[in-house]
This record gives structure tokens, C-alpha cells and sequence, in this order.
């Protein structure tokens, strides 16, 4: 079970707190983006979007070179979120959003032993299309050494999930008969588009096709 | 145009980073949602998802009551991330993702004006549906009370985009003929679910079945 640190004890809405690492784990696999939040030289907070991975309980961040010197043995903050429905209640107070967010803090190390550096970016190319790395070519020295990645340990974590309809029903039963609902939302893979330095006939690999058909989720609105 | 500081002057990939303001509102007014970085109580960095709107030069974010207490007058940085695509290039570090991203540091300054709270809410509430306001319960004094709102600023932001095929088509040319390309990322709203305490036949209002057709860019994979 994830232990909330005072640090990461959800403060507000706690009944939207989870504690079971499962669902840490699939909200940081499913997520195709994660934030990544700095403190600068100056003391002020930087948020960057980039790329991730997890490994078991380590989460690997592509970190430009930048970030990953301003972050490298400090504290940072990951967080990912995904989007499921805007919550459309009937009074404005009870608007809401679905969404399953995890929140990652601790000190970044930064990845410098070459077997582990490749895993990394091997976890961060095949978390983002599965397949892909045995695919591509890989990454030379001087190209390693010039990709930073950092590592994240998941032991400070937290989770937030909210899902289900609005949360004013009561409303109906005082005659508030006006609509309520929810608008899922979902995130789409679009048919590939082939690189133009390439034929146009070149056929699009077996696991791209794929990755992209099992992205379908929701039914799209007509 | 913006004006980088040497704060928000993007120091990696220079060449993606824009200076023209209707791209920076462009970005925040297409995302649903938004990270706010703030530093905690103990200086380490704590990224929060929440929900925004932009009015003129100004963005509204509905901040939690701990976010909010944590971020008054304090620097913050609102990043809103768009992703648009994930770039499969010929070699591993060429891979990249297509994107448009914004990033807002300044003051946050808590809206306690009664007026302009109540025009912040009913900016955020139509930026996730438009005619929702008009649809819904007004907030009352107590509900108004309750919600936090923060308003920063967009003098000192910095926006970067990425968009365009894989950067390695000179590998074609030297014989590399493995598939490359871009697989679009699209966010889908789908159809409505009303709320189970309505009778099931209760009709979507045309605002929200507008705002769901609306939605649907991009061409989801067959």
C-alpha cells in the first residue's frame, strides 16, 4: 500500500485519495505526458511538460538539459493527470472533472550508468508505442551522452480519483429538473502519417497499427 | 509580442519557442486543463492539476483552498501542455513528440473582489462548456466563499511549439528505409451520460451536444 507522507496526504477531498499502488501504477502507464516541477536558482517553481517511463517502483524522466541540471539531486515534483469528463452539475459549486492524478516527489538522481541510461530510454520509447525500440536504431555514445534522464523513486506518492455523475443529486428531488451530466473525455491516436522523405506506400509496422487501434476508448461523439 | 524574460527565454530548442500572443492564448484556451507549480512550506517543488481560464491578459485558476493558501503572493508557474502527436523518427534520438506548450510564471494574486470572482468562475465554467453558466445554479455567497480563485498574470510567459514530420529524413537518403512517421494525439469529448437521478429521457441541452460535436478534430484510427 502507498504510506502518505505528511507531504502527500491529500488534504483536500480525501475521499479522492487511493492508496492501493496499482492504481498509482496504471495512472503513471497510461498517462502519455507527465509535468515535471522544479524549484529554479532563484527559488521560484518551473513546470515542464516531458516524457516518462515506470520500471517496477522508479519512474525515468526524459529531461532536457536544462531541467535535468536544475533537477539533478534536488527535490521535484511529477505529476501526472489524466482527463476522463467534465462534470457538468446543476449548480456552478458542484462542478467538477473525472480524472485520475498521481502526484511523485522526491529528490531526482540522475541516471549516469550506461546499462541503466539505455533501459531507461528503452522503458521511454516503448511506453510510448510499444514495440518501437527493437524498430528504431539505437542510440549511439555520443547520443546517450547527450539525453538526460533522471529517476524518480515512486516511495512519496499519491493518487487522486474521481469518477461518477455530478454531485448534487439532491438537486432533483427539491425539483431542480434542469440537465446534469457528464462529458467524457478521452485521448485519440490518429492514423499514422508516413515521414515524407519516404515513399508514400512505405507500410506502416505491424505495431504502430496496432498501438494505434488499441488507443480507441470511449465512444467518440457522432 | 511577448517579451522573454530571462526567465522564460526557452533555453533548449530555441528555434521552438514563439513569440506571437495569439499563440500563447491559442494554447490556454484550447486546454481543458492546467499544472500549477508552487513551492511548499518546506521550499520543494508541488505540482498541482486544476482547472484555468483566460480573460484579455489575465488567467484565472481554480485553486483548492490549500493550493490557494500555498500560492498567494508567492511565484507560481502554470504550465498547459497540448499534445499533438508522437514523432516515431528512424533513430531513437530523433524521436520526439509534437506539441504546443505554455508556461506562466509570475505573482499569484488571490481574486477577492466579489465581481471579479464571480466573472472568473462563469470565464472557467464556459471554457470547459460553453452556455454552461447561463445553464447552471449561480453560486451563492457561501459557495462563492468556498472557492478559491488565483489570477496571474501572462506579462512574463514563453510558449513552444513543435509540429511537423520526424527531424531525421537524411537517413532515407543514406539507405535507411525503415517506416517513420507521426501518429497523431488527439483529446475526444464523447456523448453525453446524464445524471442517473434524472429520468433517462431528459434532454441534452443543444450547448453541450454543440460543445461535444464541436470537439472532434483530428481523424480517430478506423
Amino acid at each position: 500500500m502507498l504510506s502518505p507522507t505528511p507531504r502527500t496526504q491529500v488534504r483536500r477531498k480525501r475521499d479522492r485519495q487511493q492508496s492501493d499502488p496499482t492504481t498509482l501504477h496504471a495512472v503513471l502507464d497510461e498517462a502519455l505526458i507527465c509535468h515535471l516541477g522544479l524549484v529554479d536558482a532563484d527559488g521560484a517553481p518551473l513546470v515542464l511538460p516531458t516524457m516518462h517511463a515506470r520500471v517496477d517502483d522508479v519512474v525515468y524522466v526524459h529531461g532536457s538539459s536544462g531541467a535535468a541540471s536544475l533537477a539533478r539531486d534536488q527535490e521535484v515534483c511529477l505529476t501526472v493527470t489524466l482527463l476522463d469528463g467534465l462534470v457538468l452539475a446543476r449548480s456552478v459549486f458542484a462542478h467538477s472533472a473525472n480524472y485520475r492524478s498521481a502526484v511523485v516527489r522526491g529528490r531526482a538522481r540522475r541516471v549516469t550508468d550506461p546499462d541503466e541510461h539505455l533501459r531507461a530510454l528503452e522503458a521511454i520509447v516503448e511506453h510510448l508505442t510499444p514495440g518501437q525500440w527493437d524498430h528504431a536504431k539505437q542510440p549511439d555514445r555520443r547520443e546517450s551522452a547527450a539525453t538526460a534522464v533522471l529517476a524518480l523513486d515512486l516511495g512519496e506518492a499519491s493518487v487522486k480519483v474521481r469518477q461518477g455523475p455530478p454531485g448534487d443529486p439532491e438537486a432533483v428531488a427539491q425539483g431542480d429538473d434542469r440537465w446534469a451530466g457528464v462529458v467524457p473525455v478521452t485521448t485519440v491516436l490518429g492514423p499514422p502519417r508516413t515521414c515524407p522523405a519516404l515513399p508514400a506506400d512505405t507500410p506502416v509496422p505491424a505495431h504502430v497499427t496496432r498501438w494505434v487501434r488499441g488507443s480507441l476508448r470511449g465512444d467518440p461523439a457522432p
